[in-house]
């Protein structure tokens, strides 16, 4: 008897699971071009720090932009709930870990002060740094154009998964194409993690996609609600996506890897996957200015309802222009990312970004076996 | 030389080994329906307690009625064998670990009273709830008209493995297609795994298949005999064979997935296999109100000659209306199921569970890593 | 450029991976059918010990003979080394860990006795039982005519991989035709994994094949010399070569998996995977008989410049006779494996070993999670 | 929708994930030759020593071509940037675990002796031992003729990943067509895993290629930023150059497999792979007589500001002659490598290690379970 087949299911692959082929022709590091564009504005390394309130204030943007990135302020968050967000911050990293998640839940019912939207993004742009806010879909139509006025340069529109389509009997749902056409400002939207919904929401005249839903293989996402996929084949897709759409219309639309990134490795693994810029947030809240200090919680872990995350000690590793350019004396990939990239691209034989997408990829899980000792020998290939 | 393949096999999944895909439409949970129906009988919600003598008995099968689901009560256990059920459930409770087996062979080796049946059924009865209660085949002809007699409204006909045919010297096989006739009141049976052995039982005239033999990684019968399928797989041929009937006859038969769901993820994913309901045994047992008190043993645990099973300090969480609605203050996939099940169908775009049948799924093992630090933060996903 | 592939392979599975699938139809386990037949002899349980020497001495094989299985007595071990084998077996026990391979060496390089061959061989005969001894290949043909003469009725011919071509300086290659001339006895050579070496033998005459070389996923042989197949597929392999020699000749040879089962579940599989009959090592050696009294070690320990093995603390679990057959209040797989196998097999709608071979197995591997809770909790299966 | 694919994914393999079939024939182990010929050179053993510092100085160069085999002298590191090498070596090997990246990057920044090139060169041939030297390509045209000079017999030229095509402001690059006439002598490169790459380089008209990039499942490389390849299917790929390199031109180009080999089971299959010969790391830093005394560390570890590596202590195991050729009392594959190459030859059916190209492997991932006794008792195989 033939059995029909209820569902096909794809294999899809996270960064743990694949491995970058080096290329026919090598190039020193030096060489390469790493820029990354998003609507008219170009950085020199294609970075951005997460919208989550242990990464990201105001201090926090401006250093970021210095070093050639770009951070995303987010204004749901503790910097538009409170005149002094430091103090709040202070409560949280001090919270016992079995009341942190209903501490949570408290500080983030509190509600957005408008006020506090422009005098935040002010701080940015007086220091004369480009400046990036998030907001979830809900409230965007009514604090956008507050943001727009208080001089943001780029809007990003931000929740688990975001769709072109959301039903709802709450608010109409956001009509992306108006958006754009109101701010008038490079708009990104996300998460989202497949071809068709990337594809769609491109098709609404946006500039960017952030990928990622449940990112690696403990996201509490997954554990919660059972929804991921893992960001190699995520990647892939929306940079598929961007290539289809490409070929409509002529326009480029910057696709931005979130989440799941930890090494070096997984951040030369992202641009490979068809990424364009990489959206980083424990990596950031490692640096010795980030606003957590050392602590890290992500934005659907005060969920009243169903939370999804956990608070943790991420630690302070260097200050962010080490993390990010070296020198470094560690050697597992957690400090010197743009010198990784950097280094990759020249043994997979990459001038740019683009060529990057081109390399190839082996699927090759990274198991690990007992023996400690022998692991740590086969590190030590040829200099 | 060609060599001649001596079987072929396909490649079965767990919930471990797969993801949801979020769809090109997201909804708001709150718009979602998630009505079970079986027979004529409908449920607000579609969850079934397992029918084991940790998890119902009267009581736990009123209030699970009035939350809005069934309970199993179990004709086989110990609320048939025992005038005072309580004093028995507590020898067990209180055994030391290496004597619990053979004490729960000789418990279960007692007759069952066919004037407890009634009495049982009954109770729940005069509660005003709709009540289900479980036979093994060997019992059922004996016993089934005894709980049809009092009152019961479904019945439930469970072993390990349950075919429309059966091969024995000691008994005459169970006709399905008889007992339907002549109990006439929804008849639920299992369990199955395949789409032959499911679609043959539901040609028989049943109302519901429950689905899963040694589901997870660890199971006993896994261990002891080697049987068993993973519930993604096994989910998916009954669900096919429901639609294969379905297509035959014009008549819906439920698919149930019994065993092996630990949490949020596990239970959305049931219904992204086809599931129209699932049965929870080891979440249920955590249930403050549940007669095992935080203990959990399973009805293959007393066998005379062959045991397969352990008990379990599952431990207690929270009041089932918690467990199963919230709030929670827990990250973890282990309280509020409904809300996990409605985000998760809101993200999917699903308004029903026929719909969420259609949400795509990925193969995307979940890898645990060594370093839990960088596990937790890839939980930290955008709000 | 299109890149030519050097080698293709193929994947091979073990117990571990694949599962067992419930068949349409169900047996009581009571109507089950399980005798083994080599050439003219037949046993009413399908099970052999392995020619250990921690496992077989002439009491052992007495007994099994009463329970209906087959001993294997090596010819080459200890019993026809020394006199007085009990006080090699006590030495070997008592020495410490770390010396016990240079002893093991030192052991086995005592010269072969032709006369204690004779006297073990006759010890079991005069019993009543069935014989059956090992050689390895460089021994056969100068000791195969005396254990003939001492009344042997099955010789087994084993080394880690035996062929029926062997290139050799130090002695002429056994043929295998010519032996079994000489013998006029059934014979069973062994071990080998593949189809073509297991057909190439079969042709040669011989009465069964050994299926197993480095089974599991930790053997010794595997970490040495890399050479190994696991035995799901190994047992495949050889059972179609048994039917393909079948349908040439109409000859029947047995096919007998060795090695790698630790568990019911393991056991139920070789049958699946084509076995006629299973070669059980470590298993006997748990047995309270067993001349290793709870240690275990193998032929390939001794070697005396690549030993390949451990001595192993096995301990001892009960009476042969309950291992085998029951009743137990163990819960993992480790006793009752007659039980365990007439179970699957009625599960499986099985009546005899030749009907289990058309069972269905999926791969399915046995992911073990972090959370030994759940683990445990899906083990208890309706009963 | 017809999801367009961005990129397509080979499945690599390590040697964990396959194993040896035995072939249709056996050969006794002293029956097969395991000649290993570059240019025209030809060597006992095919087993070359990395050009590292804790692996080879001058004394160990001449011990290991008595033995059979040749050991490569990095001509980048301590012994030609220090009289008294030693003393640097004792330096490293007692720094602090914290201190030991940063003293190397120290260490390494010394520039190079063109006097002492000389002298360990001449060490080496005084004692009659062919010499093979190793440079990086950004030294090689300035040291090579120097090397020449003093008398090495091959050069080897050795990075993380060389191309026959580099891309470079500060030095143009090195022409290897320009390099093989004018040292005139047998010249290896490295390192390579792809089929595209590997034909490259041999059109070049060099003598060898070293295999290996990131090998293994934990380098360092593959952490830092994601490059590698495991060695089963990079050598392969190799291999397959060599074939369709050899078609084209009738010259055989060695491969040689470098880096991940941690037992006789690996270096069994990588032969099995297509290699002709292995380069040995970490298993030769264990030899009594390598200058790191028992320590190892790599040349990628001294990388100013991307270092990747660790110094691991090894341990000293036994001397070298020992180490390759046995005899052994250890079970785990970690002594007699020679012996091991042997026996799997002999069961494998291959007279020379051409014959054991044609060796077919299956995929057969080696999965540890939890239980640490019955690994163990599986490596019980027969003798």
């Amino acid at each position: 008897m033939t059995v029909p087949k209820f569902k096909e299911m794809e294999r899809a692959y996270g960064f743990d699971e694949v491995a970058l082929v080096p290329g026919d022709i090598t190039i020193n590091p030096d060489q390469t071009n790493i820029d990354f564009t998003i609507g008219n504005l170009t950085f020199s390394i294609p970075v951005l720090a997460a919208a989550m309130d242990a990464v990201v204030d105001p201090n926090f943007a401006i250093l970021l932009h210095k070093l050639g990135g770009l951070a995303v302020l987010n204004l749901d968050g503790i910097q538009t709930r409170y005149e002094k967000p430091e103090e709040v911050l202070t409560q949280i990293i001090q919270a016992p870990a079995d009341k942190v998640t209903s501490l949570l839940q408290k500080i983030y019912s509190e509600p957005i002060k408008e006020k506090l939207i422009g005098e935040r993004i002010q701080t940015i742009k007086q220091a004369g740094a480009i400046c990036a806010v998030s907001l979830i879909p809900a409230t965007t139509k009514r604090l956008a154009p507050i943001a727009k006025e208080a001089g943001a340069d780029i809007l990003v529109v931000q929740s688990t998964v975001t769709t072109a389509r959301h039903i709802s009997k709450s608010y109409r749902g956001l009509i992306f194409s108006e958006l754009c056409q109101m701010v008038s400002m490079p708009v990104i939207v996300g998460n989202c993690v497949t071809f068709s919904s990337a594809l769609e929401l491109m098709r609404t005249g946006i500039d960017g996609v952030l990928v990622g839903v449940g990112p690696g293989a403990a996201c509490t996402t997954r554990e919660v609600i059972g929804v991921g996929v893992p960001q190699v084949t995520a990647t892939m897709h929306c940079a598929a996506a961007r290539e289809a759409y490409y070929k409509e219309t002529g326009k480029y639309v910057a696709v931005i890897t979130d989440g799941g990134i930890r090494t070096g490795s997984d951040l030369c693994k992202a641009f490979a996957s068809g990424a364009d810029a990489v959206m980083l947030g424990s990596i950031m809240a490692q640096a010795a200015e980030a606003p957590g200090k050392g602590y890290h919680w992500g934005m659907a872990h005060s969920h009243p309802t169903l939370p999804r995350g956990t608070r943790i000690k991420a630690g302070t590793r260097a200050p962010l222009e080490q993390l990010l350019f070296g020198p470094t004396s560690t050697t597992d990939g957690t400090e010197n990312f743009i010198g990784a990239l950097r280094t990759a691209m020249g043994i997979c034989g990459a001038l740019t970004i683009k060529d990057m997408h081109k390399t190839k990829m082996v699927i090759a899980p990274a198991i690990r076996t007992e023996g400690k000792y022998f692991q740590s020998v086969q590190g030590m290939c040829s200099g």
